[in-house]
Parts: structure tokens; sequence; C-alpha cells
């Protein structure tokens, strides 16, 4: 059992709490046993963190510690007694169906629209560099665990455009000004665009873009959170 | 400038936080520049509290409190220096198009299923006996002040399917066994149950149902969450 917060193994593993360690090690740490056994599931789960006097079955190496140094690793409130290092795993195969991220800022969103891409069949997701980063833990959380098992690729905006246009996908933006989701012509290959909370998609995105698209809804009503529009348009795109 | 959390007039205020004395007083408040603003817009705000100092344009009666006031009625961490109180407006009148919220117990959640149902038309929300409240602080905000555009209904899940049967309007349930969304006979006249988001709708409501639906989704993702899965049904009886 590792009972001191600066050994080393437990030093290595607060340093795969930041992004800039975790791009460079390609793992991040997961917290919890539901996201914990989603990584077994997937295969990329590398090293069991439990705490000591807990048992959880497992082939992979399980590292005990105590309280204290389970708590400098963690970055919840009250953690769990499970973590597990994570193999960052991706390419940069677009696929045919992709979903890109253009400043979405809030987790909790991010993590939601993760979940429904997977739900509908979504290849790659895209986060431009002013979105939150992917591998932040309240993504990780917020998509359930979904976040193994897709593709994430992190670009500008700019250069997943000149992709796109290269391999003949469409590109659709959403704002509040498009044509009727129900009415437009939905492709095999498709890249959706969905924007920040507040201010919607960026205007290179705007301007760039093949079709712009919208949600019709009753007036009263502004706008829907960007988790469920997400929903309701990669569903429509599946089911079409 | 009243200074004093003692002022009878703030302890009616700091009353006005509780359910119970919500449903007797049919008042309640709600918090932030945003909410104020819509409550005015619906015709629903009765009286502005501001804090000291501060200006707002209003014909509202506005009762100006300290800081140290503002904070005893506020709920939030970090209060906004704007209030109303608002009337509570309900009545019996299911409509035609009906939200059931069976259990659904997070507030976040519940405010996004009230934003999709104004932005789809819904007449009324129905809110079970064991959901949170509706006039729960995190439900408003969720909303983002939607909860003024609909009717809203506290009842029993018995009392409220019996109703429904002598209308004849049809009642679905949302599970992860039911006919696929795209496939089903959506009628005019609707009520959609949606449920807890660990255990999912009600026995009762699982028996009692007419027709149960699901998103037909990729295996790899166990489930949606209900605040995306209300807007993906809702929009698909909207536009079906």
């Amino acid at each position: 059992m590792i009972e001191s917060k600066n050994n080393e193994k437990i030093k290595y593993y607060r340093k795969l709490r930041d992004k800039k360690y975790i791009l460079k090690e390609k793992k991040y740490i997961v917290e919890g046993y539901h996201l914990v056994e989603e990584a077994i599931k997937k295969g990329v789960a590398l090293e069991i963190i439990l705490l000591s006097g807990k048992e959880y079955k497992t082939n992979l190496n399980t590292i005990y510690v105590s309280e204290e140094v389970l708590k400098s690793i963690s970055l919840l409130e009250t953690p769990q007694s499970i973590m597990a290092v994570v193999k960052l795993e991706k390419n940069d195969i677009l696929g045919n169906k992709i979903v890109i991220l253009d400043n979405v800022s809030d987790p909790g969103n991010v993590g939601t629209i993760i979940r429904n891409s997977v739900a509908f069949d979504i290849d790659s997701i895209v986060f431009t560099n002013n979105s939150v980063s992917p591998y932040n833990d309240k993504v990780i959380r917020a998509s359930q665990g979904m976040i193994f098992h897709i593709n994430i690729i992190e670009d500008s905006i700019e250069n997943i455009f000149n992709k796109l246009k290269e391999e003949k996908i469409k590109i659709y933006v959403t704002s509040l000004i498009g044509k009727d989701l129900k009415n437009i012509v939905k492709e095999n290959k498709y890249a959706v665009v969905f924007g920040n909370e507040g201010s919607g998609v960026s205007n290179y995105s705007l301007e760039n873009a093949d079709e712009n698209i919208k949600i019709e809804m009753n007036e009263s009503c502004e706008s829907l959170n960007v988790g469920v529009s997400s929903g309701i348009i990669l569903y429509e795109f599946k089911v079409k």
C-alpha cells in the first residue's frame, strides 16, 4: 500500500490530471466504479488505483493507496474508492459522420453531446481549440464513460473545415436563422457544428458551412439547451 | 431601504422559499435579471426586490434592501442584485398535449424538460407526488424562465391517468423495451410520461399506459439523458 503523497508513482498520477501531461503521456485518470467498468469493458484501462481495504476483481495491475493519497489524486469533493489509469486512444481518421464542437464551453453539455454522438452512430467528435478539453474530469463523468467509445480529435476549425471540404463531406451548422431541420436534405456523409451556449457558432463556421439548420419551435422559447438540440439533430440524421 | 432581516416583509419573503408556503400563498420568488425579465414579460411578476444602490426601471412596486437582507432571502451562493415575487398561476385544465414527470428527480433535467415542453407546444406538465417540486429554485433557473409559459399541475399518477383515460387522451410511456419512436402512431392528443433518471418510469405507468416507446440507438450507449430523450420525443410528436 502506498501511504505517501510524495511517492513517485503518485506524483505521476497527479500530473495526469493536467491536460498538458495527458496529451504528452497519452494517459488519463477516471474516477468511480461506473467509469472504471466502462473503461475495462472497452479495453482502455491500464491500471487500477484502489483504496486500501477495498476489493475489486480484475486482472489489471492494482495499486492500493491510503485515503489521503487517494484524495491527493482525486478531483472530486468526495472521492470514490476506485480510479483507473486509461490510455488515450485517438487517431486522425474522421469517418463519415462527424460532430464539431465550436467553442462549446460547459462540461456537462459536452458530456451530453458525447453520449448523444455514440447513441446516434457518430464516428468522430472534433474539439476546436477554444472548446473545453475532452479529458476534463467533468466532461468524462457527464459522458457516462461514452468518451471511451468514440474517436476524439482536437484541431482548429479552419483545418477541420478544409479536410471536410477535401473529402466532400457536407458541413451543417446549427443556428437560429437556418432552414427547418425537417426540410433539409440529410446526406449520408455529414458533419454537424454545434456552437457556444451563449453566442452560438463562430462567424467562421457560419460563413463556411454548406447548410444552416434550425429546429422549429414555439416563439415563447428562445432556444434549446445545446445537449438537447444535438440529440434532436443527430437523431434526425440517423433515422431520416 | 430595509436593513433588518427581522422586518416582517423580509420574513414573509423568506417563507416564500418553502414549498408549503408557496402553495398556500400562491406566490414564489425568482432571482436574477433574466428570470425577473421573463416574469415581467409574462405578466406574473408582482413586486421587485432590489439591492440598495442599484436601479431597475419598472412600474412594479420596488423594495430596496441591504446586501445582508438580500442574502437572507437568496438561495444562491453569490446572489444577484435583483429578485421578483411572482404569482403562481395554475389551473386544472390539462389541454391536449401533456407531459407527465413520473418521479424525475434532478432539478436540471426537470428544467430542461420544461424548456423542451414550451418549445414543442405542450399545454400542461404534470408533476407526480414523488417528483421534484416545480417551484424548486434550481428547476426555475434551469427552465430559463420557461416555467412562466406553461401550465403546471401537481397530482398523483393514478388520478392523472384516470383523467386522461376519461378524456380519451392516449398515454405513451418511454422505456428501454418499447416500440421504435419512428414507427409508432402519433396521435394529435397525447400524454408522454418520462421516468426517473436511474429506475425509469414506475410500474404503474408501464402497466397502465397505452403505448410504450423507445428511441433506437447504438448498442454501445445504454441510455440517453432524460432531458435529451424528452426533446427528441416531443419534437417527433410535433413534426410527425
